[in-house]
């Protein structure tokens, strides 16, 4: 194989053969072909994109350069659930337990923040002592036990994702819907999975803003897990402003204790009973949308699911009186509120603003080696739509002394707009399966 | 700067500013920007092409990252000659030598065999002892002295070029006027040029056979030049067939040397007259294009061309006595006569399959460490349009041992064709100038 011809037959628009993938693909990762021809290639993808052949042999092939999950002599079906990302957006915190607590297990493979969206690694290990760095013995097996576990990607699962994901981060090859849809799937089903569902989001904080492009991912994930066994489906949801109230790792732990608690942010709340109902609905765990409502209701209501968020903390080392005592969550040193400049209807809260307000308040990541704190971040109680009165309180800033509370506080002059018509796309406007694109919401 | 924007803005068509170019090739030639990177980016351009204003921060920024010829207080013109490839392509060694006879110096930097094509380098260094490799101050004493040096790029002359050129070979990314015109003018107006002629080949043997892309380049390599006081004029010749008679290193030296001799085949001294006529003709060393031939044409008949390669021979070390013994060139130790396998009109001689066959004669690289055969290669007496009769000998071929025999009479049995209607294009069809395009000839 003469990786040059590869590269050029790419770049001119022809497609490589499957086992051309399969082979680039192992040998890349055999550290056999280098970096700087993998690049090449990837921007000749970017350029070109993929044939549905070679997507489902360069996911197949990343895949096959590590372990999966393997759930032998388990009966109980296995779901999980994956968000392209977010401000805001701590739906997986409660929907995991939430999910397990109706006797579906949830092995739960999440990531790091990214540029200016959260990630759920992040969220959790703000509790204190939690470890998201499971084996996949130590998952299986906590899985088994507890119904769910919730890791990051462990090095046996697509080691071939990792390499090229740290690649196209630095070459200007991430977007690229063949290649997201690739790297997000080849890990996904390697969790050994029986369904997934997808939200995917949509609108000025989303990585792929335009329906459209949106709506294309979503059918080309479905497409590869339905092709291999794992019945998909996806939610498009709306990320033109934050989800919830709470943006930054430990205020959204908190929010997520009370919205397992049966409280919580209302669009927050929508957006997990949603995904939750696909969940149960594709294993079979529930006879309609209704019951399967009911039954994540009632986990809620018992006690069940926040009792199973308890166990999961205490069994991934972490302290679980966190559940009654959000106290133990590390704790910003300042704290200012933040008041609208002047009275009118909320016209936007623009959630990639505060997501690089949290990054440079140190809550995120610029390199990958970066510490983060985990206490910072923002509490906004307004929506687009909602009216305020000049002075009234809308948000509060978190952050580590005066002058990230400066900082927070421009920010959301920035982010927050009063006047002007109040645009917002539908919370979830669109369900997508393998037979169509189901809409379910107008923009208003 | 961060590398992965401006990769991200190149990639979505944009333009990166000239002060980013020369930063982002500085860091590159510094060893601070990694090849994965500068691959991707290359692919992107590759993709988008680059901007007029793009085109010339490139190229000076891949000048200005080695020295340049200085020829201070030396009072003679000085212009080259550069040939986009070909095969049977020995223009270089007739005209250099000749030009330089009419008291115009000509520091020639040329290259070594790529592809299917043969280089100059190799070709001299056929020549026992003759070596390309002179530093800066060697070729501008040489040049004062004899009025020519023949040498390869040296490491003081565009490094950025060398390293991204090695990178490009590699990785898909060699076809792109842009990225050629900037390659070959970054060393070419590093020689201190007072003029440039281009000898740009179409047609199936050329590395971009179309003639638009080929005037396309011509033409972009032109802007470059008279905008940086080089003034540069291009012919477009044809290489749908091999020039002249002999293709292989040795070979080709002993045909320039009959060519400097005064005979030589037709076509390859047409091709000389007319591009030593324009280069007398840029740097105004003659009245007009008559006067030009005349003082070249006498150049050859008075021995001066011939005594001045002589020169240069001896002045790099290479043995002067190959001019009246080309027994002193290395001899193949085997050698067939091909003949016509059928009576008919020759209607091709396919260059790129003669070119090809020498390289697996061992006459030319796969690899850049490759050692060469120099004795090895074809003598072609015929040229599409000829009639030639059954058994007619048309063809030598000089192989290392019978093997090699075996092979280039296959060669020669699928390159020459007989029958069928013999296309080839004028042997010189366009002048392309800073004011436009001539065409000088038709196809037939």
């Amino acid at each position: 194989m003469v990786i040059p011809s590869l590269i050029e037959h790419k770049r001119d628009g022809g497609a490589l053969r499957p086992e051309q993938w399969a082979e680039l693909i192992a040998r890349y990762t055999a550290g056999e072909v280098p970096d700087y021809q993998m690049s090449a290639l990837l921007m000749a993808v970017v350029w070109r994109g993929l044939g549905p052949e070679e997507l489902a042999a360069l996911t197949d092939a990343m895949l096959a350069s590590g372990d999966r999950l393997r759930f032998d002599g388990f009966e109980r079906p296995r779901v999980d659930k994956h968000s392209t990302g977010g401000v805001g957006d701590k739906v997986s915190l409660v929907l995991a337990p939430m999910v397990a607590s109706c006797g579906v297990a949830v092995p739960m493979m999440s990531g790091r923040g990214l540029g200016h969206t959260g990630g759920t690694l992040d969220k959790l290990e703000s509790i204190p002592g939690f470890r998201t760095g499971l084996s996949l013995r130590e998952t299986r097996a906590q899985v088994e036990r507890i119904g769910c576990a919730m890791l990051g990607q462990t090095p046996e699962i697509a080691p071939a994702d990792k390499r090229l994901y740290a690649l196209r981060d630095v070459t200007g090859t991430v977007e690229s819907i063949p290649l997201i849809a690739a790297s997000i799937m080849s890990k996904k089903l390697a969790e050994g999975l029986n369904g997934l569902v997808l939200d995917v989001k949509t609108g000025s904080g989303a990585f792929m803003p335009q329906p459209e492009r949106a709506i294309e991912l979503a059918r080309t994930m479905i497409g590869l897990g339905e092709a291999r066994g794992c019945p998909t489906v996806a939610l498009l949801t709306a990320m033109d402003r934050p989800l919830g109230r709470a943006c930054g790792n430990a205020l959204e732990v908190e929010e997520s204790i009370e919205g397992l608690r049966g409280g919580g942010p209302e669009d927050l709340m929508e957006v997990t009973y949603a995904l939750g109902a696909e969940m149960l609905l594709l294993v079979g765990a529930a006879a309609d949308r209704e019951d399967a409502r009911r039954q994540l209701r009632e986990a809620v209501d018992s006690g069940r699911a926040l009792e199973t968020f308890a166990r999961i903390i205490e069994a991934q080392g972490g302290n679980p009186a966190v559940i009654e005592d959000p106290g133990i969550l590390p704790q910003a040193r300042a704290v200012e509120v933040f008041r609208a400049p002047r009275s009118g209807i909320v016209s936007a809260v623009e959630p990639r603003r505060i997501g690089r307000a949290i990054v440079e308040l140190g809550g995120g990541r610029r390199t990958v080696e970066d510490e983060i704190d985990p206490a910072v971040g923002f509490v906004i109680t307004v929506k687009p739509g909602d009216p305020v009165r000049a002075g009234e309180p809308v948000a509060s800033v978190f952050a580590g002394d005066e002058n990230g509370i400066a900082l927070g506080l421009a920010a959301l002059g920035e982010a927050v707009t009063i006047g002007g018509e109040a645009r917002r796309t539908p919370l979830i406007s669109h369900r997508i399966t393998a037979a169509g694109v189901e809409i379910l919401g107008q923009g208003r």
